[in-house]
């Protein structure tokens, strides 16, 4: 739809408040509100705040930042106003009670207790509109709520011919700096990791998210273990605050349980085959350098549930292409079709 | 360096010419030249002829479209103008004889034989200008004139996880239907296309440059099969016109002294990764479908040739990527420095 450019700018600002607090607010959404006046000016932004803080919603806190210049403005958020009552009150009635006059929000909100935001707007005298937007940050929270677990990420590193390590398992260096911090900053927006047993043995990782001096990002992500084999005494997730599990389906109901809605997979190959062949990945993380191998080990193995036939490939659809330093890479969702007969 | 509007204009209508003839010129290069008069008009425009027609190079054809309106006008070329009488004269004389007061080349002329042209122009009071401008178009002659040999393009079509067929050896649907027209668009481009004995045997393939409805494209390529196995009889390239080799080297010597410099090698996995381990890959086409397959038959093999640890890895550089419906594609050249050790 048509926007003008004072809730254009309003929206990119709801969009960037809300992109600001991924990781940080499960299991609420991280939601972005601006409120802008009849002059166009903003006078209030905010996005959600963590449950283990105030757990203020978006509209909330930009009300609050707006004060008294929200009377007669418009407010601009990226998900539909909740209408019920849960640890904090319904923000359609703060919107109401501070003066709003017209609220423009990107996705509706599909969780049935929380829905009816708009029609109660517009009972009050409010002008709702709905922008149907994608908002990046929302994706994994509506797919919590759609499927009922939490929304699964494969993160992929490999050469142009599809390999992750070389034969001797050396992987530390396929991709380049500027494509490790980019995964540094994403790991710092996820609820938690996901690596095999495998991995563990192979990389001794540490799953933290780091900046480049390899300090910590404030937000860290819950490291968790699938697979049977003992974590070895000593490594880096030999730690009580790893969590183990010895199935995908038993770590994503615990997780869900915990209020965890984003999952990063990290490999290794195994694993993230049995992710495919159960229909739970929702998007791939393709980091790719321009090199070849030749040979080595592969970014997925699917054991035997790999197809023999193409009628049988697993197709995604690219949303986004990043350029990397010299590395690229590639985000895609799986489609439509197939997330359902995944379920 | 800072171009007026005008001299901008004609170099992109120059680089357009040139691009449009690729394929058709060798063993010259596909040139384009644009000659703008003191107005600002675009007044000629030209491009490389074939050698089996008039062979004129393009500065002569855009000077004659441009007839008595380039006197006082500039030209220009995506390559120094040659200073050598070949087939043709030297365009230097016909530039100055036309009343060209200014030059602008993208590239130099590395062409011993017929370098200078600028030099001359100086000489004979035409302002001759240096933009250093990397012209796509030239990548595979300037390739030729610095190796002596014809400029190797490796075409590769794979899933995200580096697969280009499944077990069975099913491989034409892994990338859609744009993808598809965009390789047989750059197939009409190309001096020859070459494939292994392996590959004709598995996909029986035509090697024709085919328009969406199947008719062809004006210019076809000159297909290439190289291996020891014979071709079976009754295959689509048991054709006279097909040329065989039992060795790369043979083949690269002897499409050079045919005057072929731009050589696409479409497969299998075996002939790209001897090319590979020769060093001889200087630019590689990765089609990539957002799909798994989770195994199947690799796109490159080394054979035993292939790295055991990660500090053998080919690397290469991105250049462009193009979105080719649901597809990418992905251009990467070599780095310089493997590039020279690899001669």
């Amino acid at each position: 739809m048509l926007m003008s450019p004072e809730i254009r700018r309003a929206l990119e600002l709801a969009l960037e408040a809300g992109e600001s607090v991924r990781g940080t607010t499960s299991p609420n959404p991280p939601v972005g509100c601006a409120i802008v006046d009849s002059d166009g000016d903003i006078v209030g932004v905010g996005a959600t705040q963590s449950p283990s803080g105030s757990g203020e919603h978006a509209e909330v806190m930009a009300l609050r930042a707006a004060g008294d210049r929200a009377r007669g403005a418009s407010a601009v958020v990226t998900l539909e106003p909740c209408n019920h009552t849960g640890r904090t009150g319904p923000c359609t009635h703060a919107l109401v009670d501070a003066g709003i006059t017209a609220v423009y929000y990107a996705t509706r909100d599909p969780n049935p207790l929380a829905a009816g935001g708009a029609e109660y707007l517009r009972e009050h005298g409010v002008s709702a509109t709905y922008l149907g937007l994608d908002v990046p940050a929302l994706q994994f929270w509506l797919t919590g709520v759609r499927l009922g677990r939490p929304h699964v990420t494969v993160k992929m590193a490999s050469t142009l011919d599809g390999f992750s390590a070389a034969e001797d398992g050396t992987s530390q260096w396929i991709t380049g700096e500027k494509a490790r911090q980019h995964a540094h900053r994403d790991r710092a927006c996820r609820d938690a990791i996901v690596v095999g047993t495998g991995t563990v043995m192979a990389d001794n990782p540490k799953l933290t998210a780091r900046n480049p001096d390899g300090s910590l990002y404030p937000h860290q992500p819950q490291p968790v273990v699938i697979g049977r084999r003992p974590i070895p005494q000593g490594s880096h997730l030999d730690r009580d605050d790893v969590l183990r599990f010895e199935s995908i389906d038993a770590a994503l109901a615990d997780l869900w349980e915990r209020g965890l809605r984003d999952v990063l997979v990290e490999g290794g190959p195994r694993l993230v085959g049995s992710f495919l062949s159960a229909g739970l990945v929702d998007t791939i993380h393709s980091y790719l350098s321009p090199s070849i191998l030749g040979g080595g080990l592969p970014a997925v193995n699917l054991g035997l549930e790999r197809p023999t036939t193409l009628t049988d490939i697993r197709r995604f659809q690219i949303q986004h292409i990043l350029r990397l330093g010299e590395d690229i890479l590639i985000q895609s969702t799986v489609r439509a079709t197939q997330k359902e007969s995944g379920t």
